[in-house]
């Protein structure tokens, strides 16, 4: 794991550092050295005496003791270099640039796994294979371009994918973004996504570490690390962004070919990030624009104030942020007619801010100290100013510079004159400014910053339950659905309220049992796992002949081999749920049942173990909340116990993890009452 | 309206011409200098005697006839100066740069409509006022920067914002996309965009005009000619996109703030974009991504392959690809293989073909080729290749540029590396190409255009109805909702079933005439305007005695004037209703009743006049078409009926314009019949 000789080697050694700088070996090389790295830095190469003005051994075995070990030879050469460096040369860093390994074959996972291990026993580091390296304040390990200059104020970048991270490295760049850290973990051998973010956790300095962490996911090897470490970073202000990729079907197939990476359902993905309170982007479009956002002060309310000169550019995001969730309230009353009298004729300031064409950048300034000051309400600035190319707008981006010093209210700034305005821009950038250029793009990364929650792991108590009764019947079950018997115990312990019901297999215990269910009554097949398939459920079922020959129709069935009865609810159909992601926490669902799971898909899902918010949240995000809180002439249910069911559901799989597959469907909620009436529980011990 | 004298004068004048560069006067005469017009070019300047080394007239009585006037003075000059140039100088085309007008106040919108007077008295066109003018392959009229090369494959672009016009261009010329002509309608005193598509559908010449339309619309003040022309232009090859700002109220706020516009809510808006054929986008960026897709060839199927050399970009691509409806087949087989044998080993032909960092040219090549020829299922290649900064990458750009031009399939490049590969990039689009440097933003994009169909604007045959009954009810009411009868005759002349019903205010007729109707009935009260709400519907009635006293509870109700009396009816709630725009022709909706359109909203909508295909389109994109259809052991409805009954509400408003608003809210459908059974209508004569 990640390590001082990793983050700050006393010193570096390039295996197959070259003179040709096309090839990684070589370029390598040149950005250690142009890259102005301060510890000793040797090169093995057994074809040259001298690398870019460098000492080459010739073999490894002849280079004394260093720290970190760069490779940039072929695969198979690799295992053998390592075995020397690790045990004779005490080094306890290393690189591997090379690819061939576990992306590639059996071949190369086998080499890929005997090189962790040799790594591992002499507690080292390992980073990559298939990568392109690190780059910190220390030195610029990587073959790439180009370096951005480090900026202890800048991102960290952490990438699954090393051509990735090089793109989102250029894009940002033009964009003014700064970085710090990069690393590139590429098959993640030992040192994945995850650890590196552990790392940084555990030795984060607020002081001199970096506060914004962006990372690039193709599989989650470890949920429960990213989890813990980037919900305890982000309590301690750190903001984080993550892309991650393979979230259909489709991109988990380009993901397998591509690192061997594991899908894990998007789903559960999502309700990770929202848990860890890392804000889900699709695109290196949108990681850059959230990167952004996070580099400016934080917003910390819904009102933006829009200030432009050109309409066009305010309309479409107003509509933007509008749509997602923010507004633009209305300007008006005293201070508004005041800072009408400093802007031209035809101007208006009831938001857009519209200060035309011709406005300048004192009528800039004096509308932002306004919005500043006076407008108490306004929680922050988008500011939009281009060019139409008539004159330099230095003197308006320099305003606009010193505002986003000194106001206490976040300003976001749209520079759309990529060509015009051109060299101002860079003059913005220059100042440590970051460009918004499409007031829309940067919109709606503004929604979905400030839609993302902060982190909801701690603390966390679940209702109890009797754990004792449920880790007795889990024990003693085989693998596969748990029979119907095993089933309603486990609800019952678990304090979820069930519906009564009597399972007979004889026709003449049945009847005499029913007595204690009053008409009308429901009537299903015991033993097939699809009962509305089969027509093995019967409803309204109101007399004792009706119950005498449904009986007889259900237990012929095939796979019938008994037959279920229970009274007759009404109420509002619910579902709850939980599906097992492997190497993920359960993710628990809930929705409406009926039509709402089945046709329209709308289902919210939560990571266990869940608070009481976080299942209200969840409650509260369905499409179709607004039937449970009563409408259209109909009751509605009782929140706080369909709240506290989610819970229990919760407490219970982490009482018993080797639930895989859970259905309450349908539960049914009136006001006063929640009751589940039919239950399936499938486990898997491993 | 737009003339020759317009697009091709042969002398122009520009009133306020001025030596100062950084004035709109002065910057304007710049750029029609620099522009290398051809006819004469005129000043009028009281203040100069050579403005720019051209002669300057000190009053515009002075200068000879003259075919067009760019007006760049301030407002109150303007009239004065337009009404000589038009009735002495036979000045045919007005540019009015300046601002002033209507956007600012009363005073400026009268002046702006006596402008159009005189101009209209001479069969003038006026562009503008408040606009940055007109840029065609005759003259450069804009007083803004940058002017793109006149390019008569490049993309009209017409706005209603001329800043967002100059935003526009500007990130365009960065991405690569060809101008031609544009338009900055202004105020569209006279002129809107609409006129100018009506101008470019009439005087289409496929062999010399631009086959691509961009269009920044904040009003649609003639939606009739927009989708008109809009439909006859892609009918003849043209494609168009267009943003249509100020989708939300507060969108909307911000456009009345710039250009007085009126807004059109969303859904008209898209139902006309989708009637026309026009490409829906949201921001200046979807709009270039759009554009830039409709440079290459035409994507006529689902089925992409995606090629790469960094997986990290194929993944994320897949992903949005087929979360867009867009597919990535699987590639496998025989000659999958056989391709295999020309790429490295490690290489992944599966698609996304994944043909490593280390990929040549050459292999590029061959992968082309056998996406080409061999795997005749894949519609379209995305390419993505960036550079890790280590080589020239211009050979394999070459080798793009070359199968962009000879390949019969669309190729849509993704060149990531803006900085690593910034001067292969510029050489590529050098060659008349366009970069998509974001893959998400080509994805999305290209989902979008994919999903556009064609306009359905032609040979619609509605169903006959009796319009003569209609027409002769409509004309005898007076404004607001009909009354119960004339809504029956209504719907009775217009074909569509309805429910037996009997509506009597004396509980006497009452009793005596639902002897037609059998039990169980519903009894409605009638006055009212929403029943539900007043508790004036009472369900499941089945006695005679219960309909006595039910009748006087309903007629108790305040407002309430009889009572209707409807067999109780079993089927699916469905929803069809009418919703009309002012200026637009009537919005058709329908839907799912119930919670589908009281809570979730699931409605679909469609310009009126409808064809069959469309009313299809329409119930098939409903979020609850699997009900329709039959589902969970539930019949479906008659879909053939439903159609008709959606196209013999079109036939209705086509006859009775005044209609502006009507629901039949709910018809009860079931998989025999659709019958309506509960209808309003209101109207409104102008």
């Amino acid at each position: 794991m990640i390590n001082e000789q990793l983050t700050n080697p006393k010193s570096i050694v390039i295996i197959g550092g070259s003179n040709t700088i096309r090839k990684p070996g070589g370029k390598i090389v040149k950005n250690c050295i142009d890259g102005g790295y301060l510890g000793e830095l040797r090169i093995v190469n057994p074809k040259e005496k001298q690398v870019q003005g460098i000492i080459s051994y010739t073999n490894v075995n002849d280079i004394p003791n260093t720290d970190l070990a760069i490779l940039a030879i072929p695969a198979k050469y690799c295992l053998e270099t390592i075995t020397v460096l690790a045990e004779q040369k005490n080094t306890k860093a290393f690189i591997i640039i090379s690819a061939g390994f576990g992306e590639t074959n059996e071949i190369g996972s086998h080499i890929e796994k005997e090189i962790v291990d040799i790594i591992n026993s002499v507690n080292g580091c390992l980073i990559g294979p298939n990568c392109i390296g690190v780059l910190n304040k220390n030195y610029k390990g990587v073959f790439t371009t180009p370096i951005p200059e480090y900026n202890s104020k800048g991102c960290d970048l952490i990438s699954g994918s090393g051509a990735t991270a090089v793109f989102i490295m250029e894009a940002g760049m033009l964009l003014g973004v700064p970085f710090a850290n990069v690393y590139s973990v590429g098959n993640g051998a030992q040192t994945g996504v995850e650890d590196v973010l552990e790392y940084m956790d555990i030795h984060y300095n607020p002081d001199t570490d970096p506060a914004i962490k962006l990372l690039y996911l193709e599989a989650i090897k470890d949920p429960q690390k990213l989890l813990k470490h980037a919900s305890s970073l982000i309590n301690k202000g750190v903001k984080i962004a993550a892309i991650k990729a393979g979230s259909t079907a489709e991109g988990s197939r380009a993901a397998s070919s591509h690192t061997g990476a594991i899908a894990s359902s998007d789903m559960t993905v999502r309700a990770l990030f929202k848990k860890a309170g890392i804000v889900y982007c699709s695109s290196r479009e949108e990681l850059l624009s959230v990167a952004s956002i996070f580099k400016y002060k934080k917003l910390t309310g819904k009102n933006i104030a829009i200030i432009t000169h050109a309409g066009g550019s305010a309309v479409m995001l107003a509509d933007v942020l509008s749509k997602g969730g923010l507004q633009i309230p209305t300007i008006e009353g005293e201070d508004a007619k005041k800072l009408e009298t400093y802007l031209y004729p035809g101007s208006s300031v009831s938001n857009p801010i519209d200060f035309l064409a011709t406005g300048t950048a004192e009528q800039l300034g004096i509308i932002m100290d306004y919005c500043e000051h006076k407008f108490d309400f306004i929680d922050a600035m988008v500011v939009v100013f281009g060019s139409p190319g008539l004159f330099d707008v230095e003197n308006v981006y320099n305003v606009l510079s010193v505002k986003l010093d000194v106001c206490s209210k976040p300003i976001f700034p749209v520079l759309p004159s990529v060509i015009n305005a051109h060299k101002e821009i860079k003059t913005f950038l220059s100042k440590g400014n970051i460009n918004f250029p499409d007031e829309v793009v940067l919109g709606k990364a503004l929604c979905e910053v400030y839609k993302t929650s902060s982190p909801s792991l701690q603390n966390i108590e679940l209702p109890k339950i009797n754990t004792t009764k449920i880790r007795s019947i889990i024990d003693q079950a085989t693998d596969g659905y748990l029979t119907p018997e095993d089933t309603a115990l486990i609800i019952d312990a678990s304090g979820i309220p069930r519906s009564i019901e009597v399972i007979e297999n004889s026709k003449e215990n049945l009847l005499s049992e029913i007595s204690q269910i009053s008409f009308p009554i429901v009537m299903k097949v015991v033993g097939p796992l699809h009962k509305s398939d089969t027509q093995g459920v019967i409803l309204n079922v109101n007399t004792i002949e009706e119950v005498s020959k449904n009986f007889d129709v259900l237990m012929d069935i095939k796979g019938a081999i008994a037959v279920m009865v229970q009274p007759m609810l009404s109420g509002l159909e619910l579902f709850v749920g939980v599906k097992k992601e492997p190497r993920f926490n359960h993710t628990i669902l809930c929705g409406l049942g009926g039509i709402f799971i089945e046709i329209l898909n709308d289902v919210a899902a939560a990571l266990s173990p869940i608070s009481d918010i976080e299942a209200q949240k969840m409650i509260r995000s369905l499409r179709g909340y607004e039937l449970l809180q009563g409408s259209r002439g109909k009751d509605g249910i009782n929140e706080i116990q369909f709240i506290e069911i989610i819970q229990r559901l919760s407490a219970l799989v982490e009482t018993a993890p080797e639930i895989t597959e859970m259905d309450i469907n349908p539960l049914i909620g009136t006001k006063d009452a929640i009751t589940a009436v039919d239950v399936r529980i499938k486990i898997e011990k491993i």
